[in-house]
């Protein structure tokens, strides 16, 4: 359903093409300061760049209708709205007899009938990320007032694969410096070029968003189930085109000796640390005083203007689509700040559900 | 906390050394025929193997205590309970103040304080997957009641990869056949050579784990949040060692194009069917009819008798420690049928949930 | 929080005095017809008599943001939004420091410290049930839509209680057709008298609303705790000025014996009914095919303008206050439509939930 | 469903006459002190006396398999077990085609169709309320950890009300005192009469129960929908035969005035304090300092010896029955510790949403 989270609930709403998406946060605590330019700043980054992006064009101008007076939280939900004012729907009608191969046409139409709103692939769309992004802002303002911070960059993007390390503030400035969210100029050129090449073979590409949280408090996460890597899990398979989510060496731990992946103990300025991060932040589902570190897998955009194969739902037959309209030919750099917003929205629910932060 | 799921409800409790484990599972249909030994024949496939497996000897007899009678679900609540026996808790004291390194010891001391039951792990034991693969013997009735089943296999074991695909009644057969849970004879006796060697260097290894769900009708899985791939991934992080989850190509969907990723559409035998699976069976969060398919990483085991760096929580300095105690060497070969279980209640839920399994 | 129900899901966002108040209503089913005039036509019903009723005049119209399309739900997710137009906030602040009797202000100031937004009393405002109606509208269409159907009316007025039975259809027209919500013309008249009495003394008056529901399938409620009964409460007494919930013979039970009490069974037109209906249609938590029979206890509205004794929390000393303001004499003949809408949305929650109302 | 709460989860399983009762209670802090006796003195008061109870003779053992180690909360989930000892089912399986009325046989059958177990009600029986006593002797001693204390007696059996105030140690030691659960020897003395006779016609009586809580911070309760009113009466409609709760003035409301009604404030012992207390220490879903103050109805025990009306159900024609087996003639002496239990657990876990308790 539309609503996640335990003492900090996000609930989505809207459609792709229906009048606007928007969203409803509650249980974040009053008297906490958040601009309306700080939430406009954090959807601004998601806004596609010229040239990478797809050439629908959104303003993208947040509304908020609830909750936030004068710059400051009321401790009653936050509602958030934002319009559709660039919609196409005249394309999309065919995808009901004919589903678009990688999109959720085909299951939706499956589940929901012929009251699937299929424009723009209905609440499928990737601009259900819009509001996700919105509520993140207030999210990242109530985990800093703790002094708790995620960033994410570009890690992957096609066969560009940035392997380096990079110290946090700089991911914090490249993300929002280079389009493609990035961490360092170097692989931003490369992946800029590798997305061109894509969008100029009518193709798309994947890639891999990674993300770093620092200053979280030891012990944030309520097993057995409600974990700090499983609620992350899940709040992030919930962003369209998401593959696969790993903690730490992920899923190179398949391959490592208990002796290389233990993260060791050591103290440093008075304080208990590990000597590697191999956990990614996280033992036993809570959090561990380290960097919680994950990688996200997407999955290359689904709509290309290739022709691909598809069936007549109607007909039941074999039949082939060529998909015109906007589209990214890449989401992931889009991608970089819904992964921030939908990490810190998680965690400040965790942190929240812990005591860690007052409601 | 210690319950998950919707409709289908899955509640744990006990640790380790305490007078055992258990759970409820509610929700369940009346009706459906579980006997105690389907129950105890799944969770006798978790006991150790002798040489690949740890010492500690549980005859992990499994009590029924409410929601069966007479072979039948009565529609309320499953309890299910399981003595510990074999309990040798001397060892764990120490590790109050001196955490073991890869282990839940120090976040949880952290957390909970000096009632933190820390013999054997407490409740971040391995050992409460017991109840999991019990109450996943319910669901798995439950789903082949319907057509649905699942099956997975050790797909990774250290430097051990069986890329090769297999047949799903061959997984069942051999996952059940070999102690390692390997899909063929060839990998099993390579990762039992594996699992021995790491066991003689007072070492472990990591794994990974292959899980396929067929029979599944389309439409599984309540978006925006509660999606098919989102609650799996939640539920098979919360299994202690689990770094990671994929679907599909998962990881590998970063460096594809979408004219590779995309799975076009075909009829086979009057079905829509995809091509080829690199969504792992699942689109904008709902099952598409193809067999799930999904991939978990472990760790190797955190308890390894080298010499490891440690800090004293007392004195706040350095330290080191050697774990005695009985362990295995490497945990995917008792996860498999973990996986399975926890699965299949997973996908049980959402069935029940969208109304493909009638309450 | 401010989300209720499990499968058909309510979250309320908004305040008295701010932009507007709203819903997300998540979870009803694709495909049913709802015009934007049938839950207009709902809204209105809440609005004030001249005369009975406060002299705030808000216009309530109602705008869907989302989740219906040319007049059919889509499957998403409903947003619906009605702003606030005649705010006079002017009289509040002086609360903040001298809370009113009867209402939230002190207990939500002392939980919410000076971000509470205390305009109108904020988000307990009773103007929180506007769009509570308006959701409930919707519940009401997916209800018909299984023969299924509530209706309530005001049975007690201060000192006017009427004790007859009315005909289900008679309720429906006549609560319609008089303004404070009376089953007959015999009642209205003598409780507008009671409230116009009370109005004009300065003070406010009490009552209590009953509620039928008619056309329910046998066993629906998920015991042991998400009871018909139990569910109904929780929602009903979320209202403001709730005091009592009461099933059947309600509080009179407790003076009754069983062999008075006990419906006993009998078959008509080949159906199962009970001779006399003192369980209220609930038994064990389930609906027992009979009439869902319930009562509501509201207390006289808090605002009145004769002097009260209150403190000053500042100096934390004894003070007095009269309550300027625009308010209702009684809040009941306003309330019969929110007890409906309320009791509909929790109703139509548990027939989802039982399977008996597809998803 | 079995499981409620958010922040303390209390999940119950077992049936009447299946091997036992029990109940996980999840998220109790660790280090809090409860013995085995502290919960079994609880689980006693809850026993059947001589005369005004059943005959039927249960020892209610308690054993606590999980979460509580050397009389300490660990912080894991605590697992309670009750055994079922003395069981004659003999007389139930006529029930099955001819429902007793006041029960929920009929709608059980319909609902849960042969899998239901009848047997002494099955999940829907008194029993069910065993642990939830237990329970609550955890959720009491958390309670009064903080200074919280709650306390119940019979207000009303039959045709004997008890309309006096009494002061919380008096009802205390009284209602422990007195087999019927009253509050004075002269109340007691009258209502044990008052069951005797209902006894000896072979009838039924019903009564109330009034509970206080004392010591309860301002501000419990968590808007707009999980009040402590509402989340208390959600709670309380579980327990098996309650018709009606109300808060404070409750049903009287309807007929005062608002200058009667309202709660004035005053200054004492330099607390803000009320001057009556018509609320029942609930404004606006929130505590507001004063002592919370409940009512509950419950019904004549269905379980009657005289003839009653019911139906063959597979004939579908109209038959009587007459109930052998063993009954309590009045529930309420019983059920006077089961309403502390279950209004603790719900203050509990309101308390710990709230972060009035730390987790």
């Amino acid at each position: 359903m539309n609503t996640i989270g335990v003492a900090l609930k996000l609930t989505l709403f809207g459609s792709s093409h229906g009048p606007g998406v928007g969203c409803v946060l509650d249980g974040c605590p009053g008297g906490l300061r958040v601009t309306l330019m700080d939430i406009q700043a954090e959807v601004d980054r998601r806004r596609p760049s010229k040239g990478i992006g797809t050439p629908r064009a959104e303003d993208d101008l947040v509304r908020v209708q609830a909750g936030i007076v004068k710059e400051v939280t009321t401790g009653g939900p936050i509602q958030i709205f934002i319009a559709n004012k660039d919609v196409d729907s005249s394309k999309y009608e065919k995808f009901r007899t004919t589903p678009r191969p990688g999109h959720a046409d085909y299951p939706a139409l499956v589940k929901y009938g012929s009251a699937h709103d299929i424009r723009g692939g209905g609440q499928f769309s990737g601009r259900m990320t819009a509001p996700i992004v919105a509520a993140g802002a207030v999210a990242k303002a109530l985990l800093a007032s703790k002094g708790i911070h995620v960033a994410a960059y570009a890690q992957t993007i096609g066969a560009v694969m940035d392997s380096e390390d990079h110290d946090f503030r700089t991911i914090v400035s490249n993300a929002r410096k280079f389009a493609v969210g990035a961490a360092s100029g170097k692989t931003a050129a490369l992946m800029e070029k590798e997305i061109l090449k894509a969008r100029d073979e009518g193709d798309s590409v994947g890639g891999a968003v990674r993300l770093l949280c620092i200053g979280l408090p030891v012990g944030v996460g309520e097993p057995f189930f409600d974990n700090l890597d499983g609620e992350l899990a899940k709040m992030l398979f919930a962003i369209p085109g998401v593959k696969g989510v790993e903690f730490g060496a992920g899923f190179r731990s398949a391959s490592m000796k208990g002796s290389q992946h233990n993260d060791q103990f050591a103290i440093a300025d008075g304080r208990v640390v590990t000597r590697t991060n191999n956990a990614g932040g996280v033992l036993g589902g809570l959090s561990n005083g380290m960097p919680v570190d994950l990688r996200v897998a997407f999955k290359p955009t689904a709509s290309i203007s290739k022709e691909q194969r598809s069936v007549d739902l109607e007909k039941m037959e074999e039949t082939s689509l060529a998909i015109e309209g906007r589209h990214d030919p890449c989401i992931v750099p889009r991608a970089v700040v819904v992964v921030e917003a939908a990490a810190a929205i998680t965690i400040a629910d965790l942190c929240v559900r812990g005591g860690f932060v007052a409601r």
